[in-house]
């Protein structure tokens, strides 16, 4: 069993890096923050006995020999990043959760069979870089190194310079890691495991994402003087699609649709906007489905753009196909073996181990949250809850090992 | 008459500071263009004869003497500061008509009964800091010295600082100047002269203007595992809002509805906006039908509020009436002696003479703009347009000065 209390204080101990007011956390990929947070996990995984490998992603991998290093290592890990208003727990639980089992191993020194693998994920969440993942993504092959590396922030800031900047811009060759499965715990950040009062969901499946840029040019004019048919106002033309990206997600069962991203130009009160872009995020666990959503958004951007004499440019730059995790059973197995009640579940939020399960068996291990509350200041996992997890995940790794 | 090439060529020099690449211009209010722009009016200023003064807001004010230094000088002015994608004429043109009619009488040597004043009004705009017309509205006493230089922008910055920093802080009191008549030529910023083929719009009206500041405050969560229904999205409601301030527009007579800015807070693509803020602007030439128009706004960010059980927050900051200008008939005059084919018309947009009618006899002169495009790189009044106005401004200057 892991010891609780030390998880708990590694949490607390991580999430006072970029920590907020509010008590979240505030803490992007590639900024200074992230070094910190890096710097940390890397410090108490050379600790316990670890060796730190760097990837040319930025993914951080820390390894711990067994009897036969020969074997492939039963692989955990997760992400350090977090949303600009995000909380302690998403990705942090994790890492943090190996870095216990990591822990738990070492000071009971504990031969495993094979190594055991511990990992931090480059931006994962998405947000000051696109798409989410990216680290595990171009691990596994799904991203092309340079264009990842060439992605820049709303600044124009490359990510392949402030992984340099801060020091973890690596050489190790991607794809490289001896791994032989793969295992990520998690909060669940949606409200179903507490609503039906489980501590431990097994995940089956991670839906699918389709994620865009969309663009209005319009004309920028005066908002005293431009009668409202000789209007080509981009900020109009995007407040339905807006208001639709709702409309669609409504009309297909477990839709979702949002908005989280817009810069309006040039953002002044008495000019009509000429220029509005905006990020659009639909979801949905069937494929066929979030085709036809996907479609629907196409369509409507279409109609905006001739009903309103504008143009909508829509990118359409990631679809995230739904994953079936073929390691499931390996985490029922060793929640069952530890009594915690569990529920079958599927992951709203791509993860790292979504991508991890194009190479090798992958599982996940959902905790609850507060509320269902996650990507919010007040994201909230009890020490007993995230306890759980971590047993989970113990044991979950233990089990594979020797097998 | 006027130097038609002179005065194109004052317009283009003083269009280079803060010229975009487009051939519009960028001068914010308060900014170091600001002051370029503003040193070199003072300078032509001199060159002309002329005594300097500043108020306690900034407003520029160039005195040339007449005859009888006792009698109320006949005024004229606009602005210099331009919107973020704004153009060469918009306020400019007032001011250097201005200026062209100063050297005409400097030249001349010709010695009017009054003495005439030549102005530059603070923040115009209302793009940098709110509200619009800020120099003229404090100068005539419609808003408290102290409340307008503490206004910040975006960023945080005070007006009074800006103002202290580029040098245009003054020490002259507010509404102190000896004035008898105060006269504004424009460009109509809109497309009826051009489409009735008219050199001049004597401007019988400036139209009402209500302005707000909205806040949405939903609550941040995570696009990916957050259910439609349980959501809070501050973006979502926004846009409802967004499309609703067409739809009021649309319902009345003249109506004018804009949402030109907008700032998302966290502005992250997989988080629900916990917060949006952004502007509305709405127009009517009566006052009553722009009165129905609030309410209809005001009522339907209520439904928003109650329907998505969130937080709207409406702060309506600024109403500006409509003004009738009382000394249109001079214009008008002015106009029918040179032979300028004419015609009344209302002023879409707010201006500093709006203001100034509340002290003195006031008129405006408008001349057409390309395609009647205003705060736009692309707005554009020919040379012969703008020595049109400028012949206006001259002629109702002198025969005001002779009464
Ligand atoms: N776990 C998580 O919040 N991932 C961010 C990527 C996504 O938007 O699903
Ligand atoms: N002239 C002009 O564009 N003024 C700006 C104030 C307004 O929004 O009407």
């Amino acid at each position: 069993r892991i010891n609780e209390q030390r998880l708990w204080d590694t949490l607390m101990e991580m999430g006072e890096i970029g920590g907020t007011e509010k008590g979240g956390c505030n803490r992007l990929a590639g900024t200074d923050l992230d070094k910190q947070a890096r710097d940390l996990f890397v410090s108490w995984c050379q600790a316990a006995g670890c060796d730190i490998s760097i990837d040319k992603i930025g993914n951080i991998f820390a390894r711990r020999p067994g009897k036969n290093n020969d074997l492939p290592a039963v692989g955990t890990g997760s992400h350090l990043d977090t949303q600009p208003t995000g909380g302690k727990f998403d990705g942090v639980f994790g890492v943090l959760s190996g870095v216990e089992v990591l822990r738990i191993l070492h000071e009971n020194n504990i031969e495993t069979p094979t190594p055991m693998e511990f990992s931090v994920w480059t931006n994962e969440e998405g947000s000051r870089f696109q798409p989410a993942m990216q680290g595990s993504g171009t691990y596994v092959g799904r991203f092309d190194l340079e264009a990842e590396l060439n992605k820049t922030d709303v600044n124009g800031i490359r990510l392949g310079d402030e992984l340099e900047r801060i020091g973890y811009l690596g050489d190790m060759e991607l794809g490289s890691r001896n791994m032989g499965a793969f295992f990520e715990a998690h909060i669940e950040q949606g409200p179903i495991l507490e609503d039906e009062k489980k501590a431990i969901g097994v995940v089956r499946l991670g839906q699918g994402i389709r994620w865009y840029n969309i663009e209005v040019i319009g004309r920028p004019s005066h908002s005293g003087t431009t009668p409202m048919h000789l209007r080509k106002d981009a900020m109009l033309a995007s407040s339905l699609i807006v208001a639709e990206m709702q409309a669609i997600a409504n009309r297909h069962e477990n839709g979702l649709g949002t908005v989280g991203f817009m810069q309006v130009w040039p953002n002044s009160r008495n000019t009509i906007p000429g220029n509005v872009k905006f990020s659009a995020d639909l979801r949905n666990p069937v494929p066929e489905v979030l085709l036809t959503m996907h479609e629907e958004l196409v369509a409507f951007c279409e109609k905006v753009a001739s009903d309103q004499d504008l143009e909508v440019k829509v990118d359409h730059f990631w679809y995230f196909a739904p994953v079936e995790f073929n390691a499931s059973d390996d985490v029922k197995a060793a929640t069952e073996k530890l009594g915690y009640s569990h529920m079958d579940i599927y992951a709203g939020a791509g993860h790292d181990a979504c991508y991890m399960a194009d190479l090798v068996p992958t599982g996940m291990i959902f905790t609850p949250c507060l509320n269902g509350i996650s990507h919010n200041e007040a994201e909230y996992s009890s020490p007993a809850e995230c306890a759980a997890g971590a047993n989970v995940l113990l044991h979950t790794m233990l089990e594979a090992s020797e097998r």
